[in-house]
């Protein structure tokens, strides 16, 4: 399991140690002889899955090519409070210059993986999709839905450009100039040859929205039973999503529903980093 | 109130845009003519403080600089439910184009001065300053420092480079050589101009600190009791920290110790976004 | 019609003013006055389609955003040999260092605007879309899928993370695990929600594809007749497309088999620059 | 035989893989195991000139580096239909994601280099040198240059600003001054030590500019006996420069007028791409 | 007289506001309320010749586009102890962040300047031309290379591509092959269209090149009474250019010797600051 | 001793090395071949002390990763007249291209850290620290700070944002609103944790300023005799640093009047290079 395109990756652990280092580390380089070694071990402090230990290796080795990482879990372990998720060894100095950005990486996506694990294993053994939304960090799109994959959720549009979905500020724009659901898949169906998904409010616009050949509906806020209601009239001619108001104490009714995706914005726009931290012993 | 370094922020928006609209905005597209008028607004859908204001504007006069964006509110204001935050006029599509990385820049830093503003407002009477810590989003410190500034908190260093801390993985590492606290303060000290502040584990070791001459002692996770001796011992001869497991049950408690700054790191590593969103009238 | 992300065209003409200017115009700043007025036109030299005139314009302005670039011909309009497209006003020096690179982006674009265009032509009439492939310069994809739209052509995919396109060498891939289509289009449709495209060689392998649920056939280098039964064989449940071996000559042809789209990717990996040149008077 | 600066090279490349691959490779991430070994070989669908095979290389080493990449002809090579120009082994999936972006530069690049052969070839025995201009494609003119050079041909001006080329517009303005290309010529040599060279339109300004002490004469579109005529005023004095509506049928008749160089657009700006594709077993 | 190419002193510019501002100023946003208006004055503290009054200009203006920046004296102008260069209005604030990289270019280019017009003054009346090197500092090349012409200098080569120039150390790598100054020659004619210039130690030397047709000849650290000859044996058929060991006080008498150029390294590698201050009045 | 950030330095590099090469070499191009070997000696031509040897070794490592560098002599080392500082061996031509901007590092480099010892020496045995300033020339401060410590001195402010430093037109600003040097120092205090260093003209106003507590102050040419008394008043209380008009000449008189402090702009304002040169043996 991997980021899908390193090369983003390494130019955003740069200007993360950018941010960090630009200026040298000042305590480090009064106190820490160049040549000091030292092992340090990046430990749990409480129940998780983990995401990004390859990109924490990544920071540490960018920061000295002479480090030696070894991970004892890979991402989408589970890993228990005490659990020793890597050690580094190599100069002492430079595992403590990238001590906090590697960490910063790794608790945010572990947080991620570690919530979006939640969702997935409240949907348990129902045929239903966890998916992550557009709302991510500005900056760390690709990790923050690399880390959702890892916690075996799916990604829904990685960006504008990959798929059409219709909202409702669409349709409202839309309706403004007298037309409707049905004008408006067809328009989007003959600018391109992407999946069309539409987002309607009641089921009657679900009915209107498969008449007119919509592969996908995105249900925002929609009551269970018409969510219900929808997923019949739709007889797996198109795939049906849920989305908004979705929470670890809902999400497996909502699923139980027979919807396919269930859409999360909070798996990325409200983390909670996983506790994690760095234990040196010169 | 303006972030501090604008140019920073611009290329972190750019960024941000090109991860949403590399590939153009194939819905928005296919629906709207680009002539086609338009009037959003930014609506908050829970109580806060706002901060970000600036970003999102900018966000949509980069997206379309003939957008006109019309704050309302400004950062550092508290907004109730149902406020409308700003308006956007301008053609339909600039503003569909940029809604989702404009609020995924709002949401996230309102959600950190909201955050901010409660613990200020829980230490409120008291001589204590609320901080934050280097436990920020890899690629947007500047922006959430500047949240948590908006917020009412201050920031504590910006990078490695702009003050000594010499935390316990650095006396880990100096102790193996058999030197102490005290001489890691002189040999700090010598090394630079800048503060020296020294983290500590008991009442023992920051009077050990006081005397070698430490500007600042960071007290983690240490007892109230304790901290209030450590105080006593300083006697303002250096500023005193106190960071470690402070939420906001227990921040007054700790702020009525005496110390001079509680850092947070929640305040950046666990945001909860605040929430606010766009409609649109065509 | 408007390239989709134009921040990134602006890096792309900051690119290639750059390479150009980065050592100044040592021959217009030895002759010519930084004072001297101009005026100059952009002359078409033979018959085509027009595509880049924004772009054009564009390179004056950032090379001095004092000239004035009026367009008398747009984007998509048809101009012959003679026709002024564009006047450009102010200094002369300004001017001329922008020619070559304005060129070069409007003779380029404009020629595949052209050549598509007569694609185009050749099917009027048949509901049939002419589209491009990843076969583009590299650098500037965006800009001639951009010329491909303008010249009345669609776009295939923009890169490898926009779609589903099991090729021949993914399936010899697969195949050498012991699976075949079927196996590929299910694993495929299991991985994400975007369109599955399935690359077949034969009725046989169209059949087996459409049976396990395809939403679209890449027939490569198949026989006209072969296509005509595959698309019957669809009956409208998948899209099919043709590709390879496709010219102006045979374009028709394979148009009325009854194929949805027609991919031909030498629309930009040869392109015959259109003929336009400038001409100052001062 | 190598492009000059590589660091430059590298930076194409790498926004070209970026172009592609900036949203992984849905396909092969859906079906190919990170483990999977492969090999592919790049063919030959027709008669040319390599070049670019380096850059190829270096693609699939930046998708992947523990790729092996052997090439069995080296740029300049002439092949022919049916040659395996290379053989790629290592990760199937690897291979796959460098496919496109190495053959859009090799194909590119050899077409380049073919058509320069041929011009090459067409002047063979006679002492005259085939040049390109600077009419290539945006952003990528070190590799298309370095593909001249490859095919036989010589570079002429890389930018605007290591020689002095005295063109017609550049005229137009002087000349509105009531100055003339004498006065151009002694100017242009009071501001540089570079070579100055002039456009000329007959055989009196020919002789003109050689009076004057032109380096270089451009003659754009003349008769090939005026070439004669100024070919034999110039003495060696000054290198002669045939440009303008030269085709494979009329440069050997152009070389014989006795011209040092001859310069054709078209090798760079109207490319033809060379037949390569690859093929992959599993 | 405007540096050549603007966009690459924008990025100058901006990298040097990095260095400094990355972080904010500290000092100014404790102090100075962001309303506070200013006018400052750079004020010349020593004669000499400025540059870089539009540089310095656009960095004030790209700390705040608000700033109203009155140069009183342009570039290649002469002040006295006292001038008042510039006068810059606005906010004070942004003032003072801009004041310190503004003057950092301005006293340096400045200085280049200065230095270069007491070479050209010294050698006034004789028709010899001073240049630069490429003995610039590392990144600011072409705003140096500007200083220099300001100051009344002329540039020898931009970089390594632009003209060729065969050195001690190239002819001894070519010497080991047991081939000679006539052969580098005509290597070096037979690869390009550009100046041959040679570096030559005797008189010998300098007939040897001479004959084999060098275009241009350096003579480096050569006695003046050798000089003297070279120049004579050239007859105007090459340019001769001295170099090495020239300062002030000798510079004349090798003008005298008849050369057309004399290189002056120390005029960009050891520069002397001019001595510019800013004061302000809020 | 090794500059901090080294990322930084690689693209200082980068850009230095793109601005000689990005068009090739052409004179080595056309003379030495790719396979020809080369010994090369760096030579110092005067004493001095070393800085930047690591710098140089990764020009010419960049330029081609196959050469070898071996230094004779390492950073802060004196070197003499003749002494062999480092030998290049690998590629002739390699050598060649790396050979200028090496060497444009070195000199500078080398010039800094040599000024910075003379100092230095010049205040042996006093305890002082010679420091340099923000007065560094555009792009490359972190090395010219980086050459000053290797001459023995102390850093400074990095930028803007590491310290607060009230100088004289902080205090104009500050003044105009009624305020003083005690309110300046009182609301510096406030904003943020760092050390607080005052401007002061006088020995009364070094009083104010000690009363309302600043951590250093900058006494700004003053009279030496005002100085001994400022640092009697300070009695340690606070870092007094003398600044402007200091030289070799006078700067131990200067730091014999006990204060802590020298700050010297000339280091890197107006640096003379070390003579150092490249001698190829091929």
């Amino acid at each position: 399991m991997h980021p899908s395109s390193w090369k983003q990756v390494e130019q955003i652990i740069d200007r993360a140690l950018a941010e960090d280092l630009s200026f040298g580390d000042v305590t480090t380089e009064a106190l820490i002889s160049p040549e000091q070694q030292g092992r340090a071990a990046i430990i749990a402090g409480e129940e998780g899955v983990l995401a990004g230990v390859e990109v924490a290796k990544e920071v540490f080795l960018r920061v000295d090519p002479s480090l030696r990482f070894e991970a004892l879990f890979q991402d989408a372990a589970k890993v228990r409070k005490g659990d020793v998720v890597a050690v580094i060894k190599g100069k002492a100095g430079s595992i403590l210059k990238g001590e906090r950005v590697a960490l910063n990486f790794l608790t945010r996506l572990s947080g991620i993986a570690s919530e979006t694990a939640r969702y997935v294993e409240a949907t348990k053994g129902l045929k239903v999709w966890i998916t992550d939304t557009r709302k991510t960090t500005p900056g760390i799109r690709p990790l923050e839905k690399y880390a959702v994959r890892v916690g075996g959720g799916k990604n829904h549009r990685q960006h504008l450009g990959d798929g059409i979905l219709i909202k409702d500020n669409h349709l409202a724009a839309f309706r403004s100039l007298g037309l409707g659901i049905k004008e408006a898949i067809q328009r989007a169906r003959q600018s391109s040859t992407l999946k069309v998904e539409v987002e309607v409010e009641s089921v009657g616009e679900g009915e209107e929205a498969l008449e007119a050949g919509a592969d996908a509906l995105l249900l925002d806020n929609m009551a269970i039973e018409d969510m219900r209601q929808v997923v019949e009239l739709a007889k797996g001619r198109a795939l049906i999503e849920a989305s908004g108001g979705i929470t670890l104490d809902n999400v497996r009714q909502v699923a139980e529903s027979g919807v396919d995706l269930i859409s999360v914005g909070a798996l990325t726009h409200s983390v909670k980093a996983l506790d994690l931290s760095l234990e040196l012993e010169a």
